[in-house]
């Protein structure tokens, strides 16, 4: 980086929030993918003015900037892969605010979701998007990654509750989008254009999100199946019920082992998928829901059906979809986790073709996921020194991206694209779809400084995991 | 318009659908607002191919496009303000699918509001949005305006259900934005960019909406309050005890006394506002849940509370709320009728603000409105004959949309920009971000055929209701 901008730089933001040493620009050299680029330099800003500076200056002098919140982005989405200046948005956190009167919230980018669930809790109010990262993840990154998690189907995912956002555009303007209302149709909806933007077309630095009554009660059952397909038909007929569940969760038998594996806990190991069904809303209606659902999966054929009787035993099946993460990757160092996303209908299927593509490039394959709203997590474990292996992964990827989209499904259902599903974008969206992504984004940031090398393919790319 | 372009049109579309004879040009010329402007010519196409070929002759010649549904906006969305062709959207009509496996519902532009939502009653469905023309709207005037009605408090706006679009791009590209999965983070988010654009970025030509199931069960009360600021604290009160209703409407005091005087039904005429409140959900849940409703209310003082024991008594209480826009329009012949939105708390004193201006401009304006989410309706009658009494109007809008600003609120809620209120967009948005949506559509439209004359302000354009 030229003394010049290093000088100017040095004018905006105190020396002590500039980073430059070796061992700090590796901290923020990598993500929950599994790339590593080295940044030229860290910044973090601790309001907007200071970040629309940065952002001029960075269109004076063409220099990448990567906004990061907590870097737990499966995707690659705070990768610094041209270098240049990361933007650590973890450290803008000065607001919280519980707008209770108004069912809001106002908050600095920094905050993490899960101290926005605990202070809303407090007042009996509710933020339904729960990424499993949301212990770690920043309100700023679930934002313009667009998170979600097990509670899409009934709650919808983190767009559904951005009502107004501060943001700095790509050439530096401080800008206000929506406001304080839920019902705005004044002008385009820049809002919800820029939750999910990956970072590549603002940087927010405040946000306004809608609350909801917390659900008074909840109820939750484990049922198992002998086959994947009849967990299918117990989705689908709860549905069709008329019953709205907060959460329906799928392992599959590779999953249910691994977590046995693990941590023996009694689960039968022999079933071909389990599923966890969460009801929630009034204790009366629940009641009566949860005994639906039950009675559902002994239609379909369950093996087992157990509800849990209180919140113990509510933790203790939870616990079996919480450890799955820990306990795949005890099969390898190296997880590469896609959320390939399908009409729920489509599951059964998509399943069969997800064991078909393990089967034919032999690798270990674990899926599990919400399979409420068809968002599957087909996790494949390996080890990215093995290049034999990889270039199988490789191929593997691309064709469970071809099942999807020829299921009617999507790339992407919550881990957005970065620069790992970058060549596959013209697959889903056309030449003519994805060319008027592009517009907006030369539009509105001629100089390519803002997150540059994510969402759209580079010239010549075609590799997904072996990008490097 | 040029011969070569009519040729060039016939060759296109069949004779039969496109209309040249100057009474049909007039039936195209108005909407529900109070502009008149006559098109060249008007198309009814048939598939989004005729579209594409439309919009690319459109280009080449520079002719302006307005699509129009049934032209029930009151904003003047679908005016054809510059001449050129109208394009009849309200004949692509032939396909209503509800797919219940999935909860979805894949229909046509021209099918009508009203339609969709009997055909997913009929099988245990729910399509929440229901802007009051519902019997007469199009889907795709829906989708383009963003429309909403009573229950956006429970349940958003049109905006939440769409997931997936064929769309017509400016420059004549069929494109799919979305798909059929709730969750989907491919790229940018286009489905909701172009819904609410106002026919500005694209023509809608096949829509994939999200459907739930429907609610078992509904309670709906009807209190009536001295003053508007109790029932304000009744609104508040209510949301902050855990209850999220389905609706709640506010009918003010020349409301009431619209309504009585158009047809008695035994409303106290003295009550300064009065509340209509609907639960929906479980039915053990919704009795407990109006019980409590019932009693807030009457902490808060009201003079009195009734809830339905029946549907005959239920569709009573709301026949009162039908009845506003018929009884108001008895005391003239034009009816502005504005959303200026504010968040809820806010209410009672955007009410204070809405009869200082009306006291000080004397003019006749009532106020109902969904207050659940802030959404007020205030209506000035008058007679656009009258220049004098127009121009106190003019500047009551003005200072309407001024203290909706001030007061933390939007310009519109549901209505749309279209060409009343787009010499405000600056007001609310910034020169920068009115900006970003301009870059949007001249990167999209570089012709500006498509619905030019809307949401933007023209070059010296001040005037409100007095556009022409």
């Amino acid at each position: 980086m030229k003394e010049e901008v290093l000088r100017q730089i040095q004018e905006i933001i105190p020396k002590e929030r500039i980073l430059t040493k070796l061992e700090d620009l590796h901290a923020y050299s990598y993500d929950a993918s599994f790339g590593e680029y080295l940044p030229e330099l860290v910044i973090q800003p601790e309001s907007a003015v200071e970040v629309s500076k940065i952002l001029k200056l960075a269109n004076e002098f063409k220099i990448p900037i990567y906004p990061r919140g907590s870097a737990t982005s499966l995707s690659g989405g705070p990768l610094p892969v041209k270098g240049g200046i990361v933007l650590d948005m973890s450290q803008m956190r000065s607001k919280l605010i519980i707008d209770r009167e108004n069912l809001l919230a106002i908050v600095s980018p920094g905050i993490k979701t899960a101290e926005l669930h605990r202070k809303a809790e407090e007042v009996g109010l509710f933020y339904p998007p729960d990424p499993s990262s949301s212990q770690v993840s920043t309100i700023g990154g679930n934002l313009l990654e667009n998170s979600s998690g097990p509670k899409g189907l009934k709650y919808g995912t983190t767009k559904e509750y951005v009502i107004g956002l501060e943001v700095v555009t790509p050439t530096g303007e401080i800008v206000r989008t929506g406001g304080k209302t839920v019902k705005n149709v004044t002008g385009y909806d820049l809002t919800r254009l820029i939750v999910g933007s990956e970072g590549t077309l603002g940087i927010v630095t405040e946000a306004t999100l809608r609350l909801i009554p917390k659900p008074q009660a909840r109820k939750t059952l484990l049922a198992t199946f002998e086959r994947v397909v009849d967990s299918g038909h117990a989705i689908t007929k709860i549905l069709a019920s008329g019953i709205l569940p907060a959460a329906m969760e799928l392992m599959d038998n590779a999953c249910i082992r691994a977590v046995e594996n693990f941590s023996p806990s009694g689960l039968p190991v022999d079933a071909g998928a389990l599923v966890i069904i969460e009801v929630d809303g009034h204790p009366l209606a629940i009641e009566e829901e949860i005994k639906k659902c039950e009675e559902i999966c002994h239609e379909v054929g369950a093996t087992s059906v157990r509800t849990a009787q209180n919140e113990k035993e509510r933790q203790e099946i939870w616990s079996a979809r919480r450890k799955v993460s820990p306990a795949i990757t005890q099969a390898g160092p190296t997880k590469i986790s896609e959320d390939a996303t399908v009409p729920r209908s489509k599951i059964p299927e998509m399943m069969e073709r997800l064991y078909q593509i393990r089967d034919k490039y032999q690798l270990h394959l674990v899926v599990f996921g919400h399979a409420g709203d068809g968002n599957l997590h087909p996790n494949i474990i390996t080890d990215k020194r093995n290049i034999e292996e990889m270039k199988r992964v490789e191929n593997a990827v691309s064709e469970i991206f071809e099942a999807a989209l020829e299921l009617g499904g999507t790339l992407s259902g919550e881990h957005g694209i970065g620069i790992l599903k970058a060549p596959y974008m013209e697959m889903e969206l056309g030449a003519a779809g994805l060319d008027l992504m592009r517009k907006i984004k030369e539009a509105w940031d001629p100089n390519n400084i803002l997150n540059p090398g994510k969402i759209f393919p580079q010239p010549g790319q075609t590799k997904v995991v072996l990008t490097e």
